[in-house]
């Protein structure tokens, strides 16, 4: 299997990754550790809060959603990283028992203009649960090896 | 000690945060579950790669930032969460060892035109290392309760 590069990425191209069930376990994990607000790690104060029960972290949400984007592109992919990411919205809360999904839709491929072996990809991502709600949207900037001559 | 309600942020307002220190054992343990990338989990192709060493998930990075900003704000701020933020750069990479520290700086307040009981608060938020280098900046927006009549 020969590698994906920068030049078989085009404007168009769209990614739809499998699901991830979220735990209340992996929700309580991450937010002791990163994001200690009581709707992240209390469920009684979570109830009493405007959002009515238990979230996930939003960072926690976008950790997610990084995995389903690692799982789902081909690990032959020439990526280089990231300079990072435009326009994030947290649009829906993610509860345990969620299960989500991301599709990404390419919109703009440009080479790097100071260095030639490297192309920049866009590209808009949507990570929706199991009830086809949109939970969460970025814009992302993704890094790609040129083909090597 | 009284609440922190919306009224009481102001444009210009600067908050300067303590110091987090990364390691090496958490920046692995974050990378293995949710960014499975080389230059993060396995240090000999880390040091093979442009980053030339292990580097942290910059998901990881956001997450950290996170910690401090719950670590270094009152626990009396009447917080409601957040909707996103905007333009994330992930300007150098945060290795193991480093020491992170956030300084952020207000550039917005609005109440809510949908939620009297409701106001928005804009920042712009650096992370810095140990060699006061930026590692990373992003636009926050914050939702806070108005004070109560």
């Amino acid at each position: 299997m020969s590698a994906v590069y920068f030049e078989d990425i085009a404007v168009g191209n769209k990614t739809v990754s499998g699901t991830k069930k979220v735990t209340k376990e992996e929700i309580l994990d991450f937010a002791r550790k990163y994001d200690p607000q009581s709707f992240h790690i209390d469920e009684d104060a979570a109830k009493k809060s405007i959002y009515g029960g238990l979230i996930a972290s939003g960072w926690h949400t976008g950790a997610m959603l990084m995995r389903l984007m690692i799982d789902n592109m081909s690990n032959k992919r020439a990526g280089l990283g990231s300079p990072g990411f435009d326009d994030l919205r947290w649009i829906r809360p993610v509860r345990p028992g969620d299960e989500l999904r991301f599709e990404s839709t390419v919109f703009e491929t440009r080479k790097s203009e100071s260095r030639p072996d490297m192309g920049i990809v866009r590209a808009n991502v949507h990570l929706y649960n199991q009830n086809d709600e949109l939970v969460l949207s970025l814009k992302s900037t993704g890094m790609m090896k040129t083909r090597p001559e």
